[in-house]
């Protein structure tokens, strides 16, 4: 695929889930009655969703990274070409903000917002770190043809099994600190969860590396 | 497949899309004692199961649209003969009014009725644009051996991720102003519904062109 | 496989069936403080995740039929020797009280016991006569790869859209006869179920002939 | 894959697993406002996750039993060597507590501490008992193509159709006495839960050996 279509591709798909996930996060909110379980359950069935298609339909194009944590560890190991890695990086940043401003629209809310959700502290940012770095042993093992499947499984049990609701992602940290909703993190606490997840992915590429070669199939 | 049994499998297809819609919304709001959290995540389950194997079973026959905007798409593509296009027409929008009345004869409900549930404002034409035009990507761009898992995966996301809990479908919309339930739509809105949809389905065909050719395995 | 590894094969499978619709629908009622659209949700999922594993584990030994009308018809079509018809109907009886006996020791509530629950009237009627023609529809034109996943699928999403909650079985029906709990039905309102399901599972075949051949993978 | 890789995987899988199980049960007992039913679901879907992705990704390395029952059982197969039989009884008891305690950190609790969660009694023992000899003929028959997912599905309806919510796995319940939370299990309580499960795994390999040679694809 050429470059262009590469980075249109990253961009929409990065749009889309934060779409998804900002999205359905402010309809399960509203129509939960306070009920943040039944919330995040809905929550939760839309990301993977929206994951498992996405991957689908923007892997072939351009790998459906969505994510400059999963970008830069394919790009240390060649598969993605590093002078393509910072025009990935802006477009799922871009994409991000754009999904969230594409989510506020649909609900009829203001387009420009902040988070005020505070998401910090150690026992947070040890959730991303693990979440991350299980994200990153998902893609570096999963075979090809089930990756889209496993990324979606994965994500929607580390919405339940971190404290964190598992962000696991810089641009899906970006892209909610712009939406005021159930979905959203402040910006002061945007940093952090970006540390954590570097952090996380570095250590999800160790362990990878000492469980041996994969066997893609 | 011969022209007829392509008919009859495009009007049952959608007769029993709507008959899940509208027969799994009446179930859950009966049984949801007001929470539409809960019974919005047991009609997108049902809807996700309906539309997974209406897909598989019927679309060996007809391609198992079961909704003009896709069936318009695939004869501006030559995948669909020009000449069936009207009848895809008339029995998809046959087939769903019908659906909706077996629903209401299950649910010993009278069979003619109209709904008065509003769904319009900007907000949700702009929703139902959105989700037509994943629709058609999804569509348009999904391996076939896994077109049904995906459109289910990408309807159960957007019922949540739009505030139109995604229509997608113009016939989906004719059917449903049939229902005074959950799923229903006052008449006077199916026509912004409509042209909202077939706007999305355009910019999703025009997204699908851009981001080059299909990988169909 | 010999016919005693079937027999044993479907009395396994049908008893587990059971087991797994009403001990789910028991733990589903004790946990879900009186809201029904909760409850029947968890049944519906542990329904799903059952019938895909007990069609993937005893399908390639006896067919897992678990379904009296199922077997039936396999034999009118030679899927199943007319000899081993009657013993496939005996067995999933027997195992269908069994699956009852074996879900009511596990919870600690008497042995043998009767649901007093009413199910009968012409809406419910109809709703096991279109469940039981889905479901030879789908049984009779899935590819087998996939015909776990969609028997599950389909079902889940039957227990939504029909007023009855598809049992769609009448060994399903005889054995929920002998549990009075969320899932049970009285005695006196089984027959009706079992002649609807016949009639709606005589409908499914017609359907299924009227739509040309099937296109088995 | 060499002993220590295989070991390694187990570790980690086993500990994961926990994390997993405990982790979404403190995050679904904080969200769901007391109603157990919901947050079973959330517990049980992310379960399902947690399973489906750890088979995949660890499968390849060590077969991801996860399960001193399981191990035991393959190495009683030829399926594992009986020298590498005590490592991972270590490894999947160790990685199990391991998890429980990761879980604690990422949610800000004490490290250490204790169930009092009371199971047991003859309903729970059976229903272990059924719960493994279950997950054993899951294990024994599944195609290795789609054992994770079979795995996954199963695991999911045993949660809700057995009276112990199916730890059915030595290595689970002694992961789950290190939680006093909603997951948990009080210590004393572990041997009858290990005994019964270990007397249905044994019923579980007798059941499979009836059924005749499986199908493995």
């Amino acid at each position: 695929m050429s470059p262009p279509r590469r980075l249109l591709s990253e961009f929409i798909a990065t749009g889309l889930l934060l779409t998804t996930v900002i999205g359905s996060g402010i309809m399960a909110e509203r129509l939960a009655g306070g009920n943040d379980a039944i919330a995040l359950l809905a929550n939760t069935l839309a990301t993977m969703g929206g994951l498992y298609i996405l991957i689908e339909v923007f892997g072939p194009i351009s790998g459906a990274h969505m994510n400059p944590a999963v970008s830069a560890v394919m790009a240390t190991r060649g598969e993605l070409p590093w002078k393509l890695l910072p025009g990935y990086l802006v477009v799922q940043l871009a994409g991000a903000a754009c999904g969230a401003w594409l989510a506020h629209a649909m609900f009829d809310m203001s387009i420009l917002q902040f988070s005020d959700k505070p998401r910090h502290g150690g026992g947070r940012w040890l959730a991303e770190a693990v979440a991350t770095a299980g994200l990153l042993l998902v893609v570096l093992r999963a075979p090809s043809s089930r990756v889209a499947a496993m990324v979606a499984a994965y994500i929607g049990a580390a919405y339940w099994f971190t404290s964190s609701t598992s962000f696991a992602n810089p641009a899906a940290a970006f892209g909610r600190m712009f939406s005021d909703s159930f979905a959203g993190i402040a910006p002061s606490d945007v940093p952090g969860f970006v540390i954590a997840e570097s952090i996380g992915a570095a250590i999800g590429v160790g362990i990878h590396k000492l469980l041996g070669p994969e066997q893609k199939i």
